[in-house]
């Protein structure tokens, strides 16, 4: 049995993805990649773009679960509203396509791909890249956090089938 | 020539609107009311309720323009995460019914409608109900929140089209 997640990171000019496939313990990267919007258009049509974009990709690859980072803020307010609306627009999306959300914190992110909730920006990289066995670093690099994402719930899953079978 | 605007007030348990008829720049209430979602649901879901009770409405009423509150948070980051997404929800099913979307400012909300951009929300309230001559405060809240920015855009918009004829 194989299970296909795709890992969205959020943004309004930028929206990376990446779909994760695992089968037995042992993951691939199916595609990934990144939405983007032209600088300078108005917010909703943005929004239309990155929801057009994405409904489209959920069409396509039918993935069997999404992941995304449950977000937590401590500063910067307008990012936080800005990133609230691209992140609604996702959630939207997959509830109309019938693909159950599943949500990480950053540090359980970072626990799951590097073993270490500490773990940096580029040490996570290079652990998705190995994990996935890619020549390179994906990119762009939001396109690379959202494998991260995928792969936390690729290894989360199995675990929690397992626990709600016995 | 009449005008209809409908005027959101986005939330997540929540979301107020109310559309409002211009004609020669006297303002009468269409309708308001609010569309909720039940206690306790997922986000993704509370989104789609949302968002299908919001193009529903769109369809049926088919206003001319919609009006939001171009939001500004101070503090509350979680907060301010929760309204974007809501608010990502209401541009997006305007921008899918090509409806075109104007924001005001709270201040420049309470200058039109109270004539003192440091009104109160009770004499915002009673201004609301003045002016489209209801005979009681429109309930829920939410509701009377989306009338008064709905009646700030009846108000400026014919100013803006002279200014465009001129």
């Amino acid at each position: 049995m194989t299970m296909q997640t795709i890992g969205i990171d959020p943004g309004t000019a930028i929206m990376g993805w990446g779909i994760v496939e695992e089968m037995g313990g042992t993951l691939r990267s199916v595609d990934y990649g990144a939405l983007t919007t032209p600088a300078g258009s108005e917010p909703a049509q943005r929004l239309l773009l990155l929801y057009q974009g994405l409904t489209d990709l959920l069409h396509q690859r039918k993935p069997d679960a999404a992941a995304v980072e449950e977000l937590f803020f401590s500063r910067n307010v307008t990012t936080a509203l800005a990133v609230g609306q691209a992140r609604g627009i996702v959630l939207l999306a997959l509830a109309l396509a019938d693909i159950p959300v599943f949500e990480y914190k950053p540090r359980e992110v970072k626990q799951a791909v590097a073993g270490y909730g500490g773990a940096d920006k580029r040490q996570m990289q290079e652990m998705v890249r190995m994990t996935l066995g890619l020549p390179s670093i994906p990119r762009p690099d939001d396109a690379a956090d959202a494998l991260a994402i995928a792969i936390c719930h690729s290894y989360t899953a199995p675990m929690l089938r397992r626990i709600a079978e016995s």
